[in-house]
């Protein structure tokens, strides 16, 4: 099943997939897959009967929002892609992760909005888990029996701000010979607030596959198109570590709740025509950017420089 | 007035300070601070009617929650204390600032919980706003009308976890004489998701004061203690960026929404005895954590090993 949540009437409602183009409502009491996710399973009888029975909507007709509104955390994980090792001088050797904050986010078709503050900005396409059962210390044989379904992040960033955001200090730690003193450990650190959660840096969507669609969720092309231009053509099979390994990583440290939100890394692997997503510098290009993702569907936004 | 969230009888209500270790509650259907920031201002009858008639308990009875149980993001402002600028090699020119996902939330009395696989985490005592009024590019002079109070919140921070997420990596630029080729920068790069966000590294509250409470947030005396031992004794009078710098600088890349949370940064200035947070290893000493800032009150935490 595929669903996204969308405006219509000046209310919000989730879209089932019935055909190209096509979509069902839910009843209305589902406002949108958030509460899905908290309906205990009841939503799938509900979803077969709204496709028998409900109207057709064209998916021209509708707006749409990010298909979780309100995740409780929206967890990135970083440098996750196998594709450029030469690129690491010393990288993780656990899953690193940073918070995308909620209200970065955007549905399919609302546009990126860029100012010229930003700086240099980029797209980011990747797969997202969206966690469908609450877990802490979840071992990795079970990690997939927390997962609702897959959708689309565009993990749009600013390295601009990354770079005014990356801070070269003196740590504070205690002294080895004496704790009750400190000694000064110089340390690179970066806070990414900005650079990654700015206003509509979350776009996601339009769908999220439920996870009985996907038996693999390392088998999937991954493509981001720049105003039609392939710029990155990957698969998840370079994802570095698994869907399994990071559910199980991040929950000994922080508890997933239902609706959080996993963003497994961004695919880079340059496109045979030469393209980087790197070098889609948003800010001075605009245009449109597309992520496609094989099984889950493609999320598309336009660019609004302000 | 000080509003806190609270547990009784098995339900949440919004406890008022009446006087010392007395409080009265809300009318139920305030079911924590969240809901009286949404309330459009008509909780303030609502406090008063219910501070004339309704039953007092005594603090001593009630289970604390976070004082917003669900803020929509939590923002800490990095590297914000002027009392050791001989720390900054590269330090901020704007106010830097990562996001802490709410799951790391826990209230008044609620065990900081530890383990071995965290290596090092010390407290960090900071002055919090809670914001009552949304808004996007805010002007410095307006900054504090969207305050609705301030609370504590005490950053729990693994140092260890933080150089295990700090890496060395060739960022990917564009050639600046051919923009269809990147070049590599050598960058550095950290991740706060697990050293800032685990489960529990979020004590808040028990208190949100009203803004009208505090007048200057700006000459407010910031004390951390363990165990009984002053080890920080700070004012925010040494934050770097204000209040309302920081609120007026942050919605022009992110809007704020009614209950985003801004924790301001460390207080970090030694205790007169030789004190400092960085020393206070709760993994190895264990204990009981309190911060108290003036005029707002004191957040306690046992510290358990786990």
């Amino acid at each position: 099943m595929k669903l996204g949540t969308v405006e219509i009437d000046g209310l919000t409602a989730v879209a089932i997939w019935v055909a190209e183009s096509k979509i069902a409502l839910m009843p209305r009491h589902y406002s949108n897959v958030d509460t899905v996710l908290r309906s205990q399973g009841a939503w799938s009888i509900d979803a077969n009967a709204a496709i028998e029975s409900s109207e057709r909507y064209s998916t021209e007709e509708i707006a749409w929002l990010p298909p979780i509104v309100s995740p409780g955390k929206i967890l990135c994980v970083a440098l996750n892609n196998s594709a450029n090792p030469d690129r690491i001088i010393s990288g993780p050797e656990t899953p690193a992760m940073f918070v995308k904050p909620s209200s970065s986010l955007v549905g399919h078709r609302h546009p990126i909005i860029v100012k010229d503050s930003y700086g240099r900005v980029h797209p980011e396409p990747e797969l997202a888990v969206v966690i469908g059962r609450a877990g802490a210390d979840i071992p990795v044989e079970s990690a997939m029996d927390h997962i609702f379904g897959y959708t689309i992040v565009n993990d749009i960033t600013s390295p601009t701000m990354r770079a005014e955001d990356t801070f070269h200090y003196r740590a504070i730690h205690p002294a080895s010979d004496n704790p009750a003193q400190v000694s000064y450990v110089e340390s690179w650190v970066s806070y990414p607030a900005r650079y990654k959660g700015a206003d509509t840096f979350g776009p996601m969507g339009p769908w999220v596959v439920t996870s009985d669609e996907i038996p693999d969720p390392h088998a999937l092309t991954v493509r981001c198109s720049h105003n039609g231009r392939v710029v990155t053509d990957d698969s998840t099979a370079n994802l570095r570590f698994s869907v399994s390994q990071v559910i199980a990583f991040v929950s000994s440290y922080l508890t997933l709740q239902v609706g959080d939100v996993i963003a497994m890394g961004t695919a880079l692997r340059p496109s045979a025509t030469g393209g980087a997503v790197q070098n889609v510098d948003l800010t001075q290009l605009g245009g449109t950017i597309e992520v496609s993702i094989e099984r889950i569907g493609t999320l598309s936004n336009p660019v609004e420089h302000r």
